[in-house]
């Protein structure tokens, strides 16, 4: 699942698992030891490990050197990659907004001449 | 691999894979059929098929119906799913750009005081 060579497959692959997104979901708000990031999962402290190597390897989290603590830390570099890979997928969505607001115009534009009779 | 219940992960998954993400990015420009899909890639029609199953079972592509043709379409829901995932992060960057011109400001600033001396 890991043999993937390029970072941004690397980065999706370690993305595509929920509990993986949760950590990454907290340390949005600060970073965390590996004891604090367990506490609110149903998983032993061994399997959450599992999961931090996996997005340390990724590049999406960085360790700390106090080997005592070592805490966690988000790294945001590989989830800006992702972002700039949807740029150029963004404007079907962003067209439909568009669309989406030439049309309210028209419905505007009847209620405005439905107005004036 | 594609064992994950929850869309999303099943989602980031089907694009942790070069070629997927070169295949939707084909698709990105207008429908194509196999045939067509395949050609710039040095794998087996079966391979590239393969890859197109995973893109529509995570419903990032839809086929038509017709059965000799059945050409490939973009489908965007998904990915505009991992658009919205990552908007939590995105201030991440976007606030370095904030950060970068309030650095920028100073400079012009410094600039300025230096052109009254």
């Amino acid at each position: 699942m890991y043999s993937a060579t390029d970072p941004l497959s690397t980065t999706l692959s370690a993305l595509a698992d929920p509990t993986r997104r949760a950590l990454l979901a907290r340390l949005s708000q600060g970073e965390a030891t590996v004891n604090e990031l367990a506490e609110p999962f149903d998983i032993t402290l061994q399997a959450v490990s599992r999961h931090l190597k996996v997005l340390e390897t990724a590049g999406l989290i960085s360790r700390g050197r106090e080997a005592q603590w070592r805490p966690c830390k988000l790294e945001t570099a590989r989830l800006q990659e992702v972002d700039g890979w949807l740029a150029r997928y963004r404007m079907f969505w962003e067209g439909s907004f568009d669309k989406m607001g030439a049309y309210l115009d028209e419905i505007t534009k009847g209620d405005d001449n439905g107005s004036k009779n």
